[in-house]
């Protein structure tokens, strides 16, 4: 435990923090609760208080606080430095902050630098038609979301990774520190280099509640916190106090400490050549729940407790004894000396802020980037594979990734994350031209480890993905490679990153941000060897309910087509882009030229495998790889057995070009719909995955009374591929009897290709469970040519 | 850092140890890789070995050297005790230990303790028809599957929690403990009771290496990880070592301490009324990854490697080198001393073994529970409220939830788990005959913190979730409250845990377990003042995904059916239950006894809402507590201003009613749904969640083109309750716009009324967006008393 005792500040110096922080506290609260009035320059009227009584007061004095004292760390030293607040109740301070620094009246000019502006932005404050009570996209500066806890350190690393002369200030809440993301995102320190990268401050502020308990960190004691934060690889400095004088002098000091630390661990690292990694400095600050705030309400003490979270007098425009408290509470900050005549900051109070863009809330990391460089991408297809050739869809698309990285190496702008799956995935090649950053000891059998890699890699998907977000909304470019059944540990932080895309698209000062990429691969259908519990392939289903203009899911069916997506995706901005793909030896169907078109059109009829001359008896229709590889065996059986049987094949790439062109923007138009699809023949759709989601996507299509889809139902466990289809009657022997059940007037005709399909069935079962391998004859299958 | 040395065993105990552990290990190796020449009494062949070599050898041997030392300290001490494994890839080493226990052949008769039985054991290991291979279901003494990792810890936690004779063994992978909800779960020490529960052995199982990665915890040195569990709240023992030998004593002498230690605390807490918190032991155990294996195969390293992770030796089939090096591998074990000649264990090997339920494998709290107990539920019916009044649903039920609590005092077997929400979702009740678990500092303004507490709140819905998971799979009852919308956060755990109980469904001899109850409240309609952040209905479309036969969702629309649903799902086993109920002051539409029928049909006609006389122009069917209350201000103004029009008012609690028969065990048969619904009425479905759902599950229903429905599209944030329904047009004014433009004939007849609508509509905006406050007239309607 270290503590910093000293006197930095002098009279004067401490009077403006003092004076500065009493401002954002002042304008903290009147946005909490007045909708007139603002200067106080006639007496509070309980109709100057708004009817609903909507914000979180507890966190705010605390996160003003250290605004206050970032603010005079930039202006003394020119530090590029960004504010990620974890609490992210704090909503109405960091409004405050960019309201003082002038950023809130140059983002929304209608809210003013006067008593006008400051009047609009009190009442809009968690009002309808006005601003979220929390930090979110509307708030200038922020990159990270308040309501949701714990993604606050992992998005700070993300932000300093690739930016070597940023420091991220990160306030952990004491009550966000007990979520698993953010528990575990604190080892995100064996992975930040000195050298390449900016460094990270965590300041755990332990202002001792939650919403109606302590925390466990502001109970633990300081000896075995400071155990906890040595054992996460931190030096902790320890601010604690209620007296603001004395905690601006210890903060003060303790702030020159940190910085001065961070400088000299980054200047042996990148001048000194010193190596190994850094114990990086930390704070914790331990400060009362809304301090500054009414100590006590109706008999009940509220200051330095839980009922200090949200509105701690909570019927102020309803009971005159809670009013005069109220009033009596601003009026503390003595408004008349912070703000001018005009009701513009007070210049004393401001005139030592940083300028510019180094003002938090204006710092260009926070929308954009600083200096973003749009992605080079090598031209993919020259990585293609010869149709009818086996690849490993996944490995090819490492090739092409390897040289992304190698392209973009001079901007440093391109991540791959994952959780140890990397190699496992298949994009190994990646290592060929950097390594898997790491910071811990490095082994002599230890392979592409390295201080400098860009291919990240830790045991846990929300730290991955809280470090691409991160990465991405500071305007950089990122992939991550990921298991598909587990890539539902992350479905909460995917739905918060949808909302803040969906929101900046409704902001014009927001910059769009590379978008956020997954490929899922070792997918349901190639789980067999792992089980039940690797397979699960609902994340599709989840991200569908986002809304339709940030979302997009394509399930590319070979190697070639996965390189073309893959491109299409990385040079997007503003989605949440989905693509499953495998990674085991599959047929290459199309050429090069043709898998671009075919991405391109996201669906299309496959002249080359049907024989329906226009005119066909069913469709057969796939969305993913196995899916693709079944329908094709399918049509091949079909055509041998029942040749005068009319065959359309139809295969999927983007999903979203089956639904309504009014329920998405890639939604194909009915009358193309219905050409492909037809009106009236059975389609046998095979998905790869649950088939429900089909019949959402085109329930109100023409043809759909005729759609037949199969996909996965949830059975299935340790077996071999062949038999999770079987097992999920989405096999080729069952999808033909599909065909057969439905085309009018098959069944007597093709009655003994049926059973012959049935024992099919029946046979390999046996020969599975004798042998523990598919039926030659499926292993073996080739497309013909016909 | 604490190191015990010490010469504990005998050459004898040694030996059988030993012995032990080396048949553990011959069995894992066996099930991995062969299907004949089980006890290799002629020399391996090739085809012997399986065509698919599937499994993961890295982490079973110390998973089997664990198992060997804990039931050397169960035969010692009588200690009840159970082993969960978090490296859950380790399932040979526990399918292994079952067998050489006795229990899996009791278990299987089939798989027998003979050399015929030990072939089949070999053979159906992660082969088609077999087992899966990780830990699962189908392994006896096991309530935590293997495949996703991170929830060992809370698991443990939730076995441990009111079982006061029990030790639960936890063994954590390094790299399970990256992940976050593992790094949150550590905390979980501080809210068990050394006096009411039982204790818990976290044991950190460090054999360095994930898939393909060292872990971060085997890297940052020791000083470091001692730093990091001491302020976790452990007292750390380090074993380390890579001689068989020398690790025997060191792990047995550690074992006896730390059983002490464990112990010691638990009398003294019990007997000599010590306070505080312990500081329970734990051990570091540092031996190499796939330790006793290939120590090198072709030229590369293996054992104390990730290579060592899944199959060191790829190729024994086909490769004559690695087919030798298996052999050698396996004949290493010398398995002619340890079994006889029928191919039993010898007796040597296991007479020491503990007997009967004291195996771990076949300890009864893994299966149902040691000495379970049905959960005594006071007759809900006492505690409704009078249709017409207004109360808060979720409230109400926490009278009853006390009364829950209270009956089954003597039983211990109740537990309410939440992160910190109990009292905001106005269950606080429940703490005026228990205390919030505690265990940490508490201060004098603290209330009910206690640590005898069994409502469980930690910031972390992860370990809320395993705790419950933990408590559940161990035979005790309880019930999550969460918000809806950050219920997302345990999407991965809730499905693996669907997949837990749709297998035990078809293992005889696994007991029901209580079924995983969830109440969501602070739902999507009422997070009006915290915004986009907190508003996500889509926890039901996830859990949708799921096997009909384990999942139920029930929208109570009242108090009163909040109550009858409670109980309902708490008396069951086996299920995922998900309850999403308001918290807000409501309308209580129906008398106790309507609700209790009400929720036994699942839905339902309300006769006194509508005036059809059997014959409706149009259908308004509502699910959830706000749709009901817009479907019946929107049949209010239908009626009183078109009385002519017959309006169905249908109401559904149970969404799975919807679904077809074939679909779901609750569906309702085809005739019944046409008769409510009817096949050609127009129907206006007014839904709490995504409006999708409700279309694919009545897509098959012959009426399903006349329905329309409404519900959440995304749209909203921080706003007034009835903005949010107008911004997702499901508010009562859009409803009679839905009616008149679907009702045939009414378009003219009712065009005064539609603009009236859009009227109101745009009334509702401007007020709402000038005083902050929903129109008056929507605010205090009522239902009028015809």
């Amino acid at each position: 435990m270290h503590v910093v005792d000293g006197q930095t500040l002098s009279a004067d110096e401490t009077a403006r923090i003092d004076a500065y922080w009493r401002a954002a506290n002042y304008l903290s609260v009147g946005q909490i609760y007045l909708m007139g009035n603002p200067l106080l320059r006639e007496p509070l009227a309980p109709e100057q208080v708004k009817p609903r009584l909507l914000g979180h007061w507890g966190t705010t004095p605390g996160l003003n606080l250290l605004y206050a004292h970032l603010s005079r760390i930039i202006a003394a030293r020119g530090q590029d430095l960004i504010y990620v607040t974890g609490p992210g109740h704090g909503g109405p301070g960091l409004v405050a902050n960019a309201w003082l620094e002038g950023t809130y009246s140059e983002t929304y000019p209608r809210i003013s630098a006067d008593v006008m502006g400051m009047g609009r932005l009190f009442t809009q404050f968690s009002f309808p038609g006005g601003i979220p009570s929390h930090v979110a996209p509307e708030t200038p500066g922020s990159i990270h979301e308040g309501g949701e806890l714990g993604y606050s350190l992992s998005h700070a690393y993300g932000a300093a990774l690739d930016n070597p002369d940023l420091v991220v200030a990160c306030v952990i809440g004491d009550g966000e520190a007990e979520t698993g993301p953010l528990a575990a995102s604190w080892h995100s320190n064996k992975f930040l280099d000195p050298v390449g990268d900016g460094a990270v401050l965590p300041i755990l502020h332990l202002n001792g509640y939650k919403i109606a308990n302590p925390t466990v960190l502001a109970r633990i004691g300081d000896d075995e916190l400071t155990a906890l934060l040595t054992g996460y690889g931190h030096k902790p400095y320890f601010v604690q106090g209620d007296d603001p004088a004395t905690v601006h002098q210890l903060l003060a000091a303790t702030m020159d400490v940190v910085f001065d630390e961070i400088a000299a661990i980054q200047y042996a690292a990148r001048f000194d050549g010193v190596t190994g990694r850094p114990r990086w400095p930390m704070i914790v600050l331990r400060t009362p729940k809304g301090w500054t705030g009414p100590k006590e309400v109706d008999g009940l003490p509220v200051e330095g407790t839980w009922r200090a979270h949200q509105v701690p007098l909570s019927a102020a425009r309803d009971d005159a004894g809670h009013l005069a408290l109220l009033e009596e509470w601003m009026r503390s900050y003595r408004p008349e000396e912070l703000f001018d005549r005009n009701g513009a900051p007070a210049a004393a109070v401001v005139d030592w802020l940083p300028r510019g863009d180094l003002r938090m809330s204006a710092n260009p990391h926070t929308n954009g980037g600083r200096s973003p460089h749009e992605l080079e991408l090598p031209d993919f297809r020259g990585y293609g594979v010869k149709a009818g050739e086996t690849a490993e869809a996944t490995r090819v698309l490492g090739g092409w990734l390897r040289d992304v990285m190698t392209a973009n190496d001079a901007h440093s702008n391109f991540r791959v994350v994952g959780p140890d799956e990397t190699e496992s995935n298949r994009l190994g090649a990646v290592l060929e031209v950097t390594d898997k950053a790491w910071q811990a000891g490095i082994d002599p059998v230890d392979q592409h480890l390295g201080p400098h890699g860009r291919v990240m890699e830790i045991l846990s998907e929300h730290t991955c993905q809280g470090w691409l977000e991160g990465y991405l909304l500071t305007g950089r470019h990122g992939l991550f490679s990921c298991y598909e059944a587990f890539v539902h540990i992350v479905d909460s932080m995917v739905n918060q990153h949808a909302k803040w895309l969906r929101t900046i698209r409704h902001l014009d000062w927001r910059k769009p941000v590379p978008s956020l990429n997954y490929l899922l691969t070792s997918h349901v259908w190639r789980q067999d060897h792992n089980g039940a519990s690797h397979q699960d392939p609902g994340f599709i289903d989840h991200v569908m309910n986002k809304k339709a203009e940030v979302v997009r899911v394509y399930l590319p069916p070979d190697a070639n087509t996965l390189l073309s997506v893959a491109d299409h995706c990385l040079r997007s901005r503003n989605y949440v882009n989905v693509i499953v793909a495998g990674k085991q030896p599959a047929p290459t169907w199309l050429d090069m030229d043709d898998a671009a078109l075919h991405c391109a059109r996201g669906l299309g009829i496959w002249d080359w495998a049907g024989n329906d001359a226009g005119d066909p008896d069913v469709v057969l229709a796939a969305a993913g790889d196995v899916p693709t590889l079944e329908v094709l065996a399918a049509t091949d059986l079909l055509r041998r057995h029942l040749p005068d049987l009319k065959v359309r094949v139809v295969n999927v790439v983007d999903l979203m070009r089956l639904q309504p062109v009014v329920e998405h923007p890639h939604g194909l138009p009915d009358a193309e719909f219905d050409a492909i699809f037809t009106t009236d023949r059975p389609v046998i759709f095979a998905y790869h995955g649950y088939p429900w989601l089909i019949h959402r996507l085109t329930y109100r299509r023409a043809g759909h009374p005729n759609l037949h889809v199969r996909g996965f139902k949830e059975e299935g466990t340790t077996t071999t591929p062949f038999d999770m289809l079987v097992l999920n009657d989405m096999d080729r022997f069952h999808l033909v009897m599909d065909v057969i059940d439905r085309v009018p007037g098959l069944a007597r005709r093709a009655a003994v290709l049926r059973q012959r399909m049935v024992d099919k069935r029946a046979e390999h079962r046996t020969y599975v469970r004798s042998t523990g391998e598919d039926l030659p004859e499926v292993r073996e299958w080739i497309w013909p040519t016909v």
